[in-house]
């Protein structure tokens, strides 16, 4: 036996008790005739003593052996500490050494173990399973599996079923692209890893399952963006015999429960948001509703006034930064030039000032009347003290632009409070979306996603204007859920893959299964899927999901602890009738 | 809202509610002026009337195009019925149905949605999400959420932190065979599927999260037995600061909740054998306790009395088959075939009655006395009314093959109950075994595993005989669990990898991060993972795992419903600098 109680559990209550304690040297205080030991586990820390007139003399030589991350068992008696620290469970008492065994020796680490650390993130991803001794991740660990013991537990209990659906399945060169797995078995043949379990979920709705969930891993090998893992978890559910409103009510249930369970916070109805109404009020459809700043459309008030950069566009448009009237020029200048760097790639930005005395004060004072901008200030909501800011353009970039500047100055104005939970669900996203470079129609959710039916008709005349019952769930402006009601029905299926511009071989090769499966009794259904990183993340209090993955890649998709990918012995590739060939890329 | 309630909820207690149902078209009986359906989901089966007398014509006649698996909704009040069903919760009341609108046509079934259906295993595994609508595969199913329901808790409650482990790692020779991933942002490089996640859970164990589970979906491309899936899952743990003993402890305890919430059976301690006397006893490492058939060793008593066929033989062991003294010259016969055939391998079997009247009667009487028979009789435990079955030869074969009649018999006397439960701990495997075609030792258990300290010295002189600290949890004949205390010290890992042929290079190369890790304060820790699909099928009473997976493969390794593997594009594989070459597979 390596311990009768953990690091985090004794206390004033155990004094005089024997203990048999394991863990890692953290600290290590030596003054010679009294050594002090910080002994860590998982669940906390307990300081040890060892003291030249109490201890034995060899194990007070062994103690002065001993390094930071040091494993450790000892025996002693409970004593109570002269020095109490009360911050910490333990720190009333201290044990008084009888015994010691060094278990295993470190190293010294390559960066030190505390929770503010002096290692870069790549040596930290290096030595992972040193950088998850410190607190700060080990405790998103443990977050992360409590959040999915609350997820699992609260769908269990509405009577959702975990089903384990395949890895090994099919590729499918619709959507992003897919890991694939050549199969020894079958010569020259691939599996490919799931981008999700969508077309079983449906199965399984097809099957009778009535109520599906999964956490479940999903791959997509995309480049990867910052914040981007090619393998992700997501919570996958589906439902039989619903409406879109029943989806929302448990998912938003779920929500609920998560928020009150994790975070302490009780949020009672989850506010509602159409697409449409989302771009134009935010343009964004993830929009972080934490704060205010809604666009204001200046069109009837800004353009023919003779200031020609508005005049000829589609769209004015506007926000007002809440007490910011006193930027200054350097100030306004900069937010200028954020604006207009590539990654925004706005013309350029003009502000006026809603000055405290109830002045004006803007970059187009030539062009504009304090009467002009009095209305423009009722139009976006400004206040005394407030900045106006107005972009002019194309109105989908213009309102694309305009968000990214609302964002930044939230952050600007530290208005994105982490432990402010403002959860949205974004409603009737388009079916469909143009694609210039490819000139044809793709699925804005997926090809499974069932129009709204007083929409259908539109589908011949005016794809692009059919909504679809599709919905996301946003939180903090994350996009933390999303779903739709499919479609159930043949026909419909294939008029879609056919809007998708599949050929009728491509649609039955690919997805027959499913289609041939519509034709035996589908009932209706729906469902929806959460990315649990970015959940797990923002309940978290933090945006960036890498923490609070065990073991994430880096931007090349590479594991840099295990060295993964890596070459293969030429044998293995033989095995699967394959051999590189690094010239047809190009081809 | 499709429904207001479920085909498995109304009772009397709702007698004139007015309802909506939703759901599958189990049966129509159509006697003209009067119809009934079973409306059936995945909650039950409640019975639909439409009536002449008291149903609208037109509804009258949309129900008689009603077919089976049609899906379909009502609206009705729910009125007693005449003729009572007692079998099923709904059956005193029927819906006298006053809306019905059909959600969707079915194709008639390709086999019928009964409990036992004219499917055969191909056909049903290619309409999968038909066969999955019948009760026995629904229900295996929803047993299968409970099982890994009451497994989280468990371990949950136990301080376990549920840890995702990557699936995109890096191969390793080593055991089984990898499936690998192409990885495309790498050129010329793959990951791997995890066979399982062993050294991620080690470093988790290195990382301090002290007690560590997944259920986690494993990989290998072997060529598949009946019953084995290319992914399968497991529960896989690990714990820091443990013995074995903490480690059974541990498991016994969630076996013993398995047992007691899933299948309301109390076991108390489970009863524990070294793998030496499990061999001797029962010729298996994994033996059934269910039923007794012990091993008798016969060399004392039965050499060197002229029977030329034992006295040259490493062992003479038998079993006493209870109850068979009666079995006729044809059927003693057939047992003789049965251990003669390739898959058993035996050259003979020598059979003696201990007949009800003290007597023995035995194909050997020539070479042994009534009384040499009595003890053998002792030997083997054989009662009266016993027959005793005894095969000789090379020690380890011999057992294997005499493990494989004790098998049969108890099949063949009903003694493999499914609803008894006989759990058994294994202890104390060897750490390697020769295998004769590398000429070299192979880790019985994997590479990680512990010797025990006491066979230390062992591993210089005889590496054969050294001792592990493994163990398997043994149900019913089926290994559903194993495990080990692994090493956790750089310098006896090496040693580990040279003792398996590895080279130096070979060895850092494959788990250099793992020998790394070791250095910087590795814990002392063990773990063990359950099969899980084996340990839900044995649970519920089956040994094939098939019906306990919603989404199987074939015996090819293949999915028949979506048909993957499958062919892919030409540009996917230039994308992964991969081309097809089937010519150099037999180089």
């Amino acid at each position: 036996m390596y311990r009768s109680h953990t690091n985090g559990e004794l206390t004033i209550k155990n004094v005089n008790q024997e203990v048999t304690l394991s863990g890692w040297v953290q600290k290590v205080r030596d003054k010679g005739f009294m050594i002090w030991v910080d002994l860590r586990d998982r669940y906390g820390i307990t300081q040890l003593i060892f003291d030249e007139e109490r201890t034995d003399k060899s194990i007070m030589e062994l103690a002065k052996t001993l390094g930071r991350e040091f494993v450790i068992q000892v025996t002693g008696k409970v004593i109570e500490r002269e020095a109490k620290n009360k911050n910490i469970p333990t720190g009333e008492i201290e044990i008084l050494v009888e015994k010691l065994t060094i278990l295993n020796q470190a190293k010294l680490p390559p960066f030190t173990i505390e929770d503010e650390t002096d290692g870069g993130e790549e040596l930290r991803m290096k030595y992972r399973y040193l950088d998850m001794r410190r607190n700060p991740i080990r405790e998103k660990m443990i977050f992360r599996s409590k959040v999915t013991m609350e997820v699992r537990n609260y769908l269990s209990n509405q009577g959702f079923i975990d089903v384990e659906t395949p890895y090994l399945i099919k590729s499918t060169p619709e959507g992003a692209r897919d890991f694939i797995v050549p199969s020894r078995m079958n010569a020259g043949q691939f599996y490919a890893l799931p981008q999700s379990p969508q077309t079983f979920k449906q199965l399984l709705m097809v099957g009778g399952l009535d109520k599906y969930f999964q956490i479940v891993k999903c791959f997509r090998d995309e480049d990867l963006r910052a914040d981007r893992q090619p393998e992700f978890t997501q919570i996958d559910c589906e439902m039989a015999f619903v409406e879109q409103e029943d989806i929302l009510n448990v998912f938003e249930g779920l929500t609920r429960h998560l928020l009150k369970e994790v975070n302490g916070v009780a949020i009672d109805k989850f506010p509602r948001m159409t697409y449409e109404e989302a771009m134009k009020t935010y343009g964004n459809d993830k929009p972080d509703i934490r704060f205010d700043m809604k666009f204001g459309e200046l069109n009837d008030l800004a353009q023919n006034k003779g200031f020609g950069v508005f005049d000829s566009q589609e769209l004015v448009v506007g926000i007002a930064a809440p007490g910011c009237a006193n930027y200054t020029r350097k100030q306004t200048d900069k937010l200028i030039d954020f604006v207009k760097q590539p990654q925004v790639g706005a013309n350029g930005l003009i502000w006026a000032k809603y000055n405290e005395d109830g002045t004006f004060k803007s970059s187009v004072d030539k062009f504009f009347s304090q009467e002009d901008l009095a209305m423009w200030a009722e139009r976006l909501d400004a206040k005394k003290g407030d900045l106006m800011l107005v972009m002019a353009g194309n109105a989908n970039k213009t309102r694309t632009q305009l968000s990214v500047l609302r964002m930044e100055m939230a952050e600007r104005l530290n208005l994105r409070n982490p432990k402010e939970f403002a959860p949205l669900w974004v409603v009737d996203f388009p079916l469909l979306e143009w694609d210039e470079e490819t000139n044809r129609y793709h699925a804005m959710h997926h090809p499974f996603t069932s129009p709204k039916p007083e929409d259908v008709s539109l589908l011949e005349t005016n794809p692009g204007k059919v909504r679809a019952n599709a919905y996301d769930l946003v939180l903090n402006g994350n996009e933390i859920g999303g779903g739709s009601i499919r479609i159930f029905d043949k026909t419909m299926q294939s008029r879609m893959f056919d809007l998708l511009g599949f050929t009728k071989e491509e649609a039955q090769n690919q997805f027959g299964f499913l289609m041939n499966a519509f034709e035996y009794g589908a009932p209706p259904h729906g469902g929806l899927a959460f990315g649990l990183d970015r959940l797990v993340a923002i309940l978290g209090g933090q945006e960036s999901i890498r923490d609070f993955i065990a073991f994430p890649k880096n931007n090349s998709g590479r594991d840099v602890m295990i060295d993964a990918p890596a070459n293969i012995d030429n044998s293995q590739l033989n095995e699967l009738y394959l051999q590189l060939n690094y010239e047809k890329k190009d081809s």
